[in-house]
């Protein structure tokens, strides 16, 4: 077993004795990359990697097992086509004596067919959890390894918008230029994960794609897009204002501008979540336009480009040194425009570090 | 509403009401693609699809709700980050009709959160089913639209087949491989989804991936790779020799063969799909290789790279004309090589039709 999955689950383990939970069960997504640097191909079979007080063990498709083998040493209790799981679910829980576990948390990301074999084969009375307390608190303070891949990624994300902002002229479409943005992260040998250009009226949907419409001149542009390398993400959002500005854009940047000056000043170890979003909202609210900020200031970001903690006005987390997320307030104007800005940051003593080192105004395109 | 969505909508309450299931709840994935066309953006915010027995409605993330709103009539029960979804889901369960539905049918694909947050706001004797005797019965049969989109894709795995084995020499990497398939894919406007390259050893594995090994003379290489293209995918895996064919392969490459034949063979409506698992796998098994043979013989195909039907050992699955699914027995020989042929088909009345053009022979790399 490598070092880092050794320390990592001892700290689980910690962190189950501390809430009571005699089981902790993960499918193959990125909790099982966290504690274990790998998982296996996800697909229909179920697929878990159980976890008990003092043993662990995986629920594995034997058609996976050779393959996974060369990733772990964890025992294997293998099950095939034929045969189905439900059997080598039950030796497995015996095998790390977690018949009876008391409580079971559970990855919230797993499938539902997964979630309720392992629910019905567990005494009715088992309580139920997901995994915010345990390996979720765990997995927001990042080390040092870490925040090295999240800088490193942001970087590039830094550089695909630079791209996309040279590239950007009137008569193109959302689509052409994403496909820059895509181009840009690709050559880096990053995998483009998203690319939200939101032109004019689009960019007041806030989770707008990209279309064939044509940027124009006069058109605010929304640009939010991430890649992933070595395993971590990257998120930005800026804005480009093609040739004129829309009526009343510049004085509503200033307010989301100005909102995620307050978010970076509430953004202290020991604040709560809803601290950081308050002072975003009410900077946005106080100059009118509350209504037209849609959703959350902040999601935590690590091997998940969304992740905990999550900054919303009603998150009680509390904030520590490590914790990675972003500060992305806006104000969506339906059949206008909208603005959004979005850095990632970490979490320091004395304050956040923004991971981005480009300027949040509006950049210009010459036309 | 769309035709195609009012059709299936009532298709899909046909089913219902033969299964005596007062509720269908579906998340962002496949199954709402097949049912509407669309699915908003999935993420860890709750969003629901919920289809009573007269009336359907949408529990929707506030934030989702202006760009799903272009794709569909549907009502919307809206939640707020900062209220959560609980209230929306009861207002939304009253408003359909369906606070106590009986039996509940939920997408096996939903996140084990969005599961147990319906379940826990459903009546404790609520009986539970996924959905393969409602939706995933009527996704199984394909229409002449989706065969066609099959076919085309089907064209396209084929070329990026006749691809790598153009580009395919000694002293290049897996990986190197991979890639040179995944640009094909691109180059035709699909979106390379996998790439199994499996040289020598590597192939007795049946989910290896690509790794930087070497490929080397005297190798027997597993290419099984699939792209996607207007949402629907591809899936083939044919073998390559590199020079001289290993010790032994050229028996057992007839073996697998033969295989095929005979789940092509097998495969008739009315037919069981345990019928087809059995004639492939009663061929290996007969020749001394039954062991080796670790998988299933195949799965279905369509929106979803794996879907029902399952070609297994014992599903009682009847198949049906109209229904697509892989035959791809194999033999995996830890150590040597691994044998895996591939083909989609849709059945017809007089039994299965290829979609792939090309030859399973062993492609011959001269060197």
């Amino acid at each position: 077993m490598k070092e880092q999955t050794k320390t990592r689950l001892a700290a689980l383990r910690a962190k189950m004795n501390e809430t009571d939970s005699g089981l902790v069960v993960l499918a193959p997504g990125s909790h099982m990359d966290w504690l274990i640097g790998y998982h296996p191909h996800p697909d229909e079979r179920p697929c878990l990697l159980l976890i008990g007080p003092q043993k662990e063990a995986f629920l594995m498709p034997a058609l996976n097992a050779e393959g996974t083998r060369e990733h772990t040493d964890i025992d294997f209790y293998n099950w095939s086509d034929a045969e189905g799981p439900l059997e080598a679910l039950r030796l497995a829980l015996a095998g790390i004596g977690t018949e009876k576990p008391g409580r079971v948390v559970i990855d919230e990301t797993m499938r539902a067919d997964f979630a309720l074999l392992l629910i019905d084969n567990l005494p009715d009375d088992t309580a139920r959890d997901f995994t915010p307390e345990t390996l979720g608190a765990l997995r927001m303070r990042k080390d040092r390894s870490e925040y090295e891949l999240l800088k490193m990624n942001a970087g590039i994300a830094d550089r695909a918008m630079q791209a996309a902002f040279s590239k950007i002229r009137p008569g193109m479409t959302e689509k052409e230029l994403a496909a820059e943005i895509r181009a840009h992260f690709s050559s880096e040998g990053a995998a483009p994960a998203f690319w939200i250009v939101g032109a004019g009226g689009n960019g007041a949907f806030p989770h707008h794609s990209a279309t064939e419409r044509l940027i124009e001149e006069g058109d605010a542009v929304v640009v939010d897009i991430g890649g992933r390398k070595q395993g971590f993400p990257s998120d930005i959002t800026r804005m480009a204002i093609v040739g004129r500005a829309p009526e009343g854009y510049g004085q509503i940047h200033t307010i989301v501008e100005r909102a995620v000056q307050a978010a970076l000043k509430a953004a202290r170890p020991g604040a709560l979540a809803k601290d950081v979003d308050d002072a975003a909202r009410k900077v946005i609210a106080d100059a009118g336009y509350g209504e037209y900020f849609v959703h959350r200031t902040g999601h935590g970001m690590g091997i998940d480009g969304h992740e905990p903690p999550y900054i919303t006005a009603t998150s009680e987390t509390v904030l520590e040194e490590g914790m990675v997320f972003s500060i992305e307030p806006g104000i969506y104007l339906p059949g206008r425009f909208g603005i959004r800005l979005e850095d990632i940051v970490i979490l320091r003593e004395d304050g956040p570090e923004v991971l981005s080192s480009l300027p949040r105004d509006a950049h210009i395109v010459q036309i």
